[in-house]
């Protein structure tokens, strides 16, 4: 049996399949108890903690970012309006693990309903629910005991946090789940893990348990008992390929000798040293909201200069972007409160924030100032107009920043690049903010995610209006989304005046050797071939076909 | 004195200042009762149904939209979630009005905190504890009662829907608010009643009860006590512009002739009689949204062919462009369930609610072609991609509909407009949204509303693209956006290209005024003027100077 998913953390992984049936029976409607009511109660209360204090223990574990989802769903787990209703319903005759199911539906129906970052919440009530009621039943907790010892292939319909906090690439071979798509939990946890993992699999919690499974995380293929042959080959054509990639060394540039600097996605101090391990020749886009997250007051001065200096210490030579603080939206902070938002990706985020609160902007630039070096950039997010790169520019010439720029993330900026361009000194294309806005589709919904495919030829369009502003006015333009992460996509962007790309840092290999492997001129007709399509998918296929170096690299 | 806000209804509005001050002062923290606290709780009860009560009953009076809201209102304030916190919070020792105050703010920060829908009923919480605190402490209820028996200035510093859903033009001259927008409910419902309104006045409700104001609905004017030749001029001036504005009639031109049919945007049956009168040659966007809202079930075969035939029977020679259901993002239908979203604006609204729901589609395109006329056109809201056009264009053909549009709101469709022109007949610009994605700008959200202001450049150049590519292939291209209201801007539309302009009806009159004031070519320069700017203000500057006509018409 072969079943086909998408592939979003590369390699591949075989071992036995373990299934993680996290499917916990409804309590049959109107289900009640004999006994005294209070003695229920405190048979749901004693649940409810049991399992809050579950999650939270696997947090203290986990550590990290794991640490505060779980501690997170932990205090869910207690909240004061579910333990009233819980108690209520029981008063009321219903069985505890029923009034446990009532109440959480409620509330989880609530949030769901509401949209927004609680909205997204609904996932981790369902989780809780599952384990208050597993334990109410006697049931096992849905969790991964009993997997096998030597590493396995986890199938699931789709993995909470609390399931994956936990593992590491030692006890995991591969992931595969039903749900879920390339920016899910699970290929976020995944690409982190370096464990290959595919994704959104129809049909794959019905592979039986214990049975041999291969996971192919580049072409999405899941098979099932494969031959011996089958997996020794397959192992051995990801090996060459990685050693043939990691042949090509040496700062990125065509096969003709066209330089195209490749730089690292950075989101902290700690990516650093990965980067530079990858051959990065700078950073290209130094995300700084770590240092703001999760706190109520904003980071010290000589913390953010730490920061700042770590990564332009670990590129001496090279350039290092750093873009202010992105706040808002997905990324709401503490000390930066922005007032409830219908749609917030449309809302106060980015440079917006900073209109509010123009003395955090005063204190970043300042600590960049006083680090700057050479090869230091500023750049700010979320700019739609020319007044808006105006602004920012002059504020960072106030602080005597040496090179500032805005980056084309909103379709306005790019369609008046030219505009934008003349306070700045450089630009650079956020191409996944740019497809969520330029279609209208949140990149955080699977539902509309075949919009948000950066082979979309309106995206290609507004790329390409944005490097021909950049080079009229001899000023860099780069690319920083994930889609520079696509070696086919970053000869495009090549052959489209791109004059850097940024992406993380597992694939500066594969870019490196797609570009050496072709000529400016092949990604021009690359890139004109692709403009000339009316459907991504074309725009992919017409492109392939001007990189032939593309499927002998095997990419 | 004299103050200015943005004048949102036009016309001169002028009479005895009356302060709607809604200011219900918070109970002490930890207030307590004496007595029983059953009786409490009865009292905190008895005041939670009256209220309840009230609202119910305003709504059936005034009924029509503010029916509906009204009613939602009265519902939230019998939450149970809401009555059960308020009967612990009594046992815990707390009064009934600090109670109340507690429970409904605990409530609202979870909905103002969630975004989306459930947001934005906020305030209306809000609204409904004040009415609850006022009636348990014997004040008066906030409202209208005592208001002058002449036409009145009604000063606030924002207005729920409760305080003006009875209000009438025989009773209120003119709304001034210190908060709210252009697009706020008091904007709203003041165009819809043909008062004078101005919002976003500062200090408005520092003026004094009982004094002579007078309020200008077009330049934003607010003046105290202004002396009475000043009202009479003012008068005078305003009815001379109106008498000025409707001394042209016929169908929609500019000066040399050049044919711009001037449509009206239609909410359903009962604003046709309306477009009627005030000469609209047709109608260029019927929403349909007003047969599915606020509905558990779709509407009939029968309701639906009826609310088309009547579009058509109102307009027998012209053309009446129906938009299919819109719903979603801040239209949520209880029949058409869409998952949470964390920005309903970016996603599963429009024709992407077809995808899933393909039924309704099929419905909605049968009872339109079993009344097929002449002029009926239909178009799809929210179309990305060529790949849906075509799919949308296919299912009209296959119901054997005259004619299939596309509306252009999303910035990837104004780019590909070519692409998405070859499977349909016609296409319609809807600027708001347009210029909402454009800008990644929430029309919702007063702080980035600048963004959202139609003269930004690349708003104009996105209009430019779509109108030159409907040109090329010999196909009509409406604008149905609000922006089409502003005589300026309908002459720069015309400028650029578009074909057909549809609005309110209430601007329709000014709009065929401009265009026959000037020249295509002078349109033409306009245009040109306004897209050689950098910033929206500029650009509107620079386009008056080439239409001169505007001001001679008090435009």
């Amino acid at each position: 049996m072969n079943l086909r998913g998408v592939g979003v953390s590369p390699g591949i992984g075989h071992g036995p399949s373990f299934i993680l049936d996290v499917f916990v029976p409804e309590p049959p409607e109107g289900a009640t108890y004999t006994g005294e009511a209070d003695q229920e109660k405190e048979r749901a209360m004693v649940a409810l903690t049991q399992v809050a204090g579950e999650l939270e223990a696997r947090g203290n574990q986990a550590g990290g970012e794991a640490e505060e989802i779980l501690k997170a769903q932990a205090l869910m787990a207690e909240d004061p309006g579910v333990v009233v209703k819980v108690r209520s319903l029981i008063d009321r005759g219903l069985a505890a693990p029923r009034a446990v199911f009532e109440a959480f539906t409620k509330y989880r129906d609530v949030l769901a309903g509401s949209g927004g970052y609680l909205g997204e919440r609904a996932a981790d009530l369902d989780d809780i629910r599952d384990r208050v009621i597993a334990l109410l039943n006697g049931q096992t907790l849905p969790g991964v005991q009993g997997a096998p010892d030597e590493p396995y292939v986890l199938i699931a319909r789709d993995l909470a946090p609390a399931d994956t906090a936990l593992l590491t690439k030692a006890s995991v071979a591969a992931f595969v789940t039903e749900e879920g798509g390339p920016t899910s939990h699970t290929a976020i946890l995944a690409r982190a893990m370096g464990v290959p993992a595919v994704v959104a699999c129809p049909g794959a919690t019905g592979i039986p348990p214990g049975v041999r499974v291969m996971a192919d995380g580049t072409s999405g293929e899941v098979r099932v008992e494969p031959a011996e042959s089958d997996v020794a080959e397959a192992v051995g054509a990801a090996t060459a390929r990685r050693t043939a990639l990691s042949a090509v060394r040496g700062p990125g540039r065509t096969a003709d000798g066209h330089p195209v600097p490749l730089l690292a996605n950075v989101g902290g101090p700690a990516e650093l040293a990965a980067a530079v391990d990858a051959g990065a020749e700078g950073v290209g886009l130094y995300r700084t909201e770590f240092l703001f997250l999760d706190r109520i007051e904003p980071p010290s001065a000589e913390e953010q200069r730490s920061a700042y200096r770590a990564a332009l210490e670990a590129f001496p030579g090279g350039d290092v972007v750093v873009r202010t603080l992105d706040g808002g939206a997905d990324k709401p902070l503490a000390f930066l409160p922005v007032p409830a938002e219908p749609n917030p990706a449309l809302g106060e985020r980015g440079l917006r924030q900073f209109r509010r609160f123009p003395e955090v902007m005063e204190a970043q630039l300042g600590a960049l100032a006083a680090v700057a070096a050479q090869g230091l950039r500023v750049m700010a997010p979320m700019v739609a107009t020319a007044e808006e790169a105006v602004w920012f520019a002059q504020a960072c010439r106030a602080k005597g920043l040496p090179s500032a720029g805005v980056m084309i993330e909103i379709p306005s900026a790019a369609l008046r690049a030219a505009h934008l361009l003349e306070p700045v000194d450089f630009i650079s294309i956020g191409t996944n903010d740019l497809a969520q806005y330029a279609f209208a589709a949140d990149r955080q919904v699977s539902a509309v995610g075949v919009l948000n495919d950066p082979w979309q030829p309106a995206l290609l369009d507004l790329v390409a209006m944005t490097a021909e502003a950049a080079s009229s006015a001899g000023k860099p333009c780069g690319v920083c989304g994930e889609s520079a992460a696509d070696p086919a996509l970053a000869c495009v962007f090549t052959g489209l005046g791109v004059s850097t790309l940024s992406m993380g840092a597992a694939a500066l290999a594969a870019v490196r050797a797609a570009l050496a492997a072709h000529t400016l001129e092949q990604c021009r007709r690359a890139a004109e071939a692709a403009r000339a399509q009316v459907t991504a998918a074309r725009a992919r296929v017409a492109a392939r076909a001007y990189l032939p170096g593309l499927g002998r690299l095997g990419l």
